[in-house]
């Protein structure tokens, strides 16, 4: 039975200690700086919790499920010996991790993980990078033990699904926000638009592509109500949002 | 029991004449210029289809769910009589509707609507709005035998509304077809995004508020993430989208 070490505490780790239940991999720490969490964590896992100036147990494979900003320290700061290390984060390049260590690893997930929401890890995409055959063996068979959609990428690649993630759920749930604040301020609760929020995703979902799903005033060059949004927004920012992908959407994907 | 007529064959046609097959409202008649579709509907409906040069049947209710530039033309065309005229427009004033008319109504559902895809009308939010008590009157007992969510509204915040739809719907499906773009650059396919979109959408519907649910480099205010994207988005509109909507993240949702 192969053994993990989990650094980190975070939502990705969280994912992550869960979908190993079902595998034959077992979780040996929790090695986090929030004791609260990595203590949730180290009880799901069953398995001891420590803090970061702790020793590490032995491994076969160390995950950093840490912030972006701090996997080049934190792989600096232990001693892995021949063990695959692997970050998982989408935008950090392989060789943030330590030179000093040999078998560095990539495992990002291309999902948005929030505390106390389950999702079903087998359908997520997993994207792998290794810097040696061991590492790539070790790294590979983890996540086809994870997932149905294992891909083995690059960093520029890996770059690439980040940026689209970040449009495709960062950007997406702006919009949301965007849309309460309107609704907000003709006392409408947000509640009302879920329906639609919900259907808009699911219908884009089933589809081929959301070029076949786009509806709406900007794609039709419905110009009576492009302009009538236009003077019904008063924030200048947010009227050149509005005018911004409005002409983006007529550019792109105009119908006639 | 009552009558309705319903003048066009679009998806919100579709969607209203599979909604009242459940109720005790006899839809009597499809009037519209697309044979093919005018007549699916009114197969759905077992009722006669007519093109628009045909005379109406009587009715209690006539239900103009055509294209938004067209709403004043059809309400001029006919004679309705007594009847109530309803138009299904976001945007669309109630008095867009021809004076001759005496009970003018406006039933906006807040949904989505696509052909073959069905949604439970129960659930969409119906936002009404009537000239004379009468027409209230019957436009409130169809809204309420549609939808559990039926609100009164008058022109001017059912406009808030739809623009708020805008944002929730139309801009967040564009930002769906730009992330397919950017992983089509990398010869990757939009498949792999959909869980993501999904898992979005489904969480932002189960929290209180997406202000709750915003996460990326954006609002950790990520310089290094934000500038190494910049630098990856080619073309200038799209950099120009992704500066204003991170700025605007920041600004609004900031975390610290």
């Amino acid at each position: 039975m192969k053994k993990i070490v989990i650094i980190g505490s975070g939502n990705v780790a969280e994912a992550l200690v869960f979908a190993l239940r079902d595998t034959t991999y077992n979780v040996v720490q929790i090695v986090a700086r929030n004791q609260k969490r990595g203590e949730y964590l180290a009880g799901l896992a069953r398995c001891p919790y420590c803090d970061h100036t702790a020793e590490l147990a032995p491994a076969d494979i160390y995950i950093l499920a840490v912030t972006d900003s701090v996997i080049a320290e934190v792989s600096q700061r232990f001693d892995f010996g021949n063990a695959v290390v692997a970050h998982t984060a989408g935008s950090v390049p392989i060789d943030v991790l330590s030179d000093k260590i040999i078998n560095r690893a990539v495992l990002y997930p291309l999902q948005t993980f929030t505390a106390g929401r389950l999702v079903d890890f087998s359908k997520i995409p997993l994207f792998i990078e290794a810097s040696t055959p061991h590492a790539l063996d070790e790294i590979q068979n983890l996540a086809q033990k994870l997932s149905n959609s294992v891909r083995f990428t690059s960093s520029e690649q890996r770059a690439q699904i980040h940026l689209a993630a970040v449009f495709a759920s960062n950007f997406t749930n702006y919009m949301y926000t965007v849309a309460e604040q309107i609704l907000d301020e003709e006392n409408m609760e947000f509640e009302l638009l879920k329906p639609l929020i919900e259907e808009c995703a699911l219908k884009a979902v089933a589809a081929p592509s959301p070029r076949m799903t786009q509806t709406g005033p900007a794609v039709r060059g419905d110009d009576r109500t492009l302009e009538a949004h236009m003077s019904m927004i008063g924030d200048p920012k947010l009227k050149e949002i509005y005018r911004l992908l409005s002409e983006s959407i007529w550019e792109t994907l105009r119908k006639k």
